[in-house]
């Protein structure tokens, strides 16, 4: 399959390193906003500017866009999808049926073939969710996330006056993860599910009490929490808080029998070290699946609800059976 | 969906329990071998002789066979596929492309749609193994059982002369899975992933010691493992080990980046209190799937692999982006 990439930042960038991982993928170009002389690859794939990608429609099978869900997304997928099969990773959770409509109407009129919100969350823990619930009807599921960078966080506390810089890391709390593990099924608070660690690069002479106050007391992103801050100096950012590592839990638990007498757990986990990365990977065994999907006749807005397993594998039917079931 | 049960033992009985907590499922009958008024249900379902199962052709959407894969399921599966909808759980992972190549031969020649291979291993953890796999291509995956029973583990125990009854619990090692799930991609045997936990009730004045080391010497079964062999009453086999858990980890690590530099790691763990009554939970479920594939004109055999997540679930295409995506 020959795949364009949409937009270079980590995203894109880590999709140029999942095409190299699989052998079925090649990488047609890489297409930017920015000037593309200014633009260098990590892999060496050539760069064009973004205007020029209709130029393109017969050379590339499949079109990942790697932009931002807050404004880019909403408009690139939808303009794309006319003219492309494509793949988002469109994570805005509250938006996404407004998104789907819009990508669908617009990939049905040119009959091309669209997903959207492919990654982990959503994603891969959007398909535990689903199939922990089909199975354990009688249950109850819980997400957790972390310990990982969350830059919605990050960003938040950049914006207040005196910060430099900042990196806020969500980690879930142990004693919440063990009370639902343990098939309690508790009643969890915000407060009770995540803590917030943040690390803060103050500018200089700037006051610090304040900017811990204000951090703390934000409404929505830190107010129902616990929340530590903690101020390092930029060296010990860079040299300590450069990665951009992931993950959490997936976990439902449920009762069954006549009595509802037998509780099962059933837990879905992710250890990151590159949630970017991660998230590429996923769009990639994506990309095969709507390559097929389009050869297929298929057209319209699909998400992982709607791929079958095996056309994610780069082996044939017979192997998955021989091999995997 | 109007279900039949082909087949009363403990998974019958709990697929029978499993329908009554799905609401968009009814039971019409169970059908099995013994003497049908010889048969007391769990919830008071109509029993009936297993070879009328044809008269029942217009009143089932879907059959779900619950036979043992040794001998049941390669003769009922093909037989019972010209004729229903059906699924099993056939789960003799080696054979199961001979089985596959059986049923799909049967149901395609009435044009009926079947599944096999349905419940957590195979079954779910089979998903998990393609999922990781596809997305962490360059990695490498582990399945763990237990702790749990194993019935062909206890049945190869009670072949042994002099013993009454026994019980063999597989115990994954946790030195083994935290090596795993630290990206070492160790290279493990037999005996570094599980232990084999033996609890057997021996017949009055039979040779304790000689029935020890033919179970620890057992070629397949033992031999390859560390064997703790426990005897004990019969009185106490029926207190503390009558239940059916089972469980375990399926985890997948894998490397991204340009030269490798992140790893990823991916687990997948079931904890269940009944192993027939979680696996029913998944025929229904998979049910549910090949019913509506079904009335969309699928035919032929199908597995988990096959099965496109939405299906599985009760809830619509728009509930599930809403509320779960």
């Amino acid at each position: 399959m020959k795949i364009g990439i949409y937009g270079y930042g980590n995203l894109g960038r880590g999709v140029e390193c999942a095409i190299r991982q699989n052998a079925d993928a090649t990488l047609v170009g890489i297409f930017t906003r920015r000037p593309p002389k200014s633009v260098k690859t990590l892999t060496g794939a050539p760069v064009y500017a973004a205007e020029s990608v209709l130029d393109f429609k017969d050379e590339i099978d499949v079109l990942i866009i790697c932009g931002g869900s807050a404004t880019d997304l909403p408009v690139m997928t939808p303009a794309l999808a006319e003219h492309f099969h494509v793949i988002d990773s469109f994570d805005t959770h509250a938006n996404i049926p407004a998104h789907f409509e819009k990508v669908n109407a617009a990939a049905e009129k040119t009959g091309h073939l669209a997903m959207i919100s492919a990654g982990w969350d959503p994603g891969m823990f959007s398909l535990n969710r689903l199939y922990a619930s089909a199975i354990l009807v009688d249950g109850k599921d819980y997400t957790f996330w972390g310990r990982g960078v969350s830059q919605g966080h990050s960003d938040a506390i950049r914006r207040i006056s005196g910060v430099k810089d900042a990196r806020q890391y969500t980690v879930p709390i142990d004693e919440a993860l063990d009370a639902v593990r343990a098939g309690a099924m508790p009643e969890l608070t915000a407060r009770e599910k995540h803590l917030r660690e943040c690390y803060v690069v103050a500018q200089d002479g700037a006051d610090k009490a304040r900017i811990e106050k204000e951090i703390k007391e934000m409404p929505n992103y830190f107010a129902d929490y616990d929340t530590t801050v903690t101020f390092i100096t930029a060296e010990e950012m860079q040299e300590k808080h450069s990665d951009l590592p992931h993950g959490g839990f997936v976990i439902r638990t449920g009762k069954t029998g006549l009595n509802k007498e037998h509780t099962h757990t059933i837990e879905y986990s992710l250890k990151l070290d590159s949630n970017p990365e991660f998230t590429s990977c996923v769009l990639v065994a994506c990309a095969r699946a709507i390559n097929r999907m389009a050869n297929r006749g298929a057209t319209g807005c699909k998400t992982v609800f709607d791929i079958a397993p095996a056309d994610l594998s780069p082996l044939s039917a017979e192997e998955l059976r021989s091999h995997m079931l």
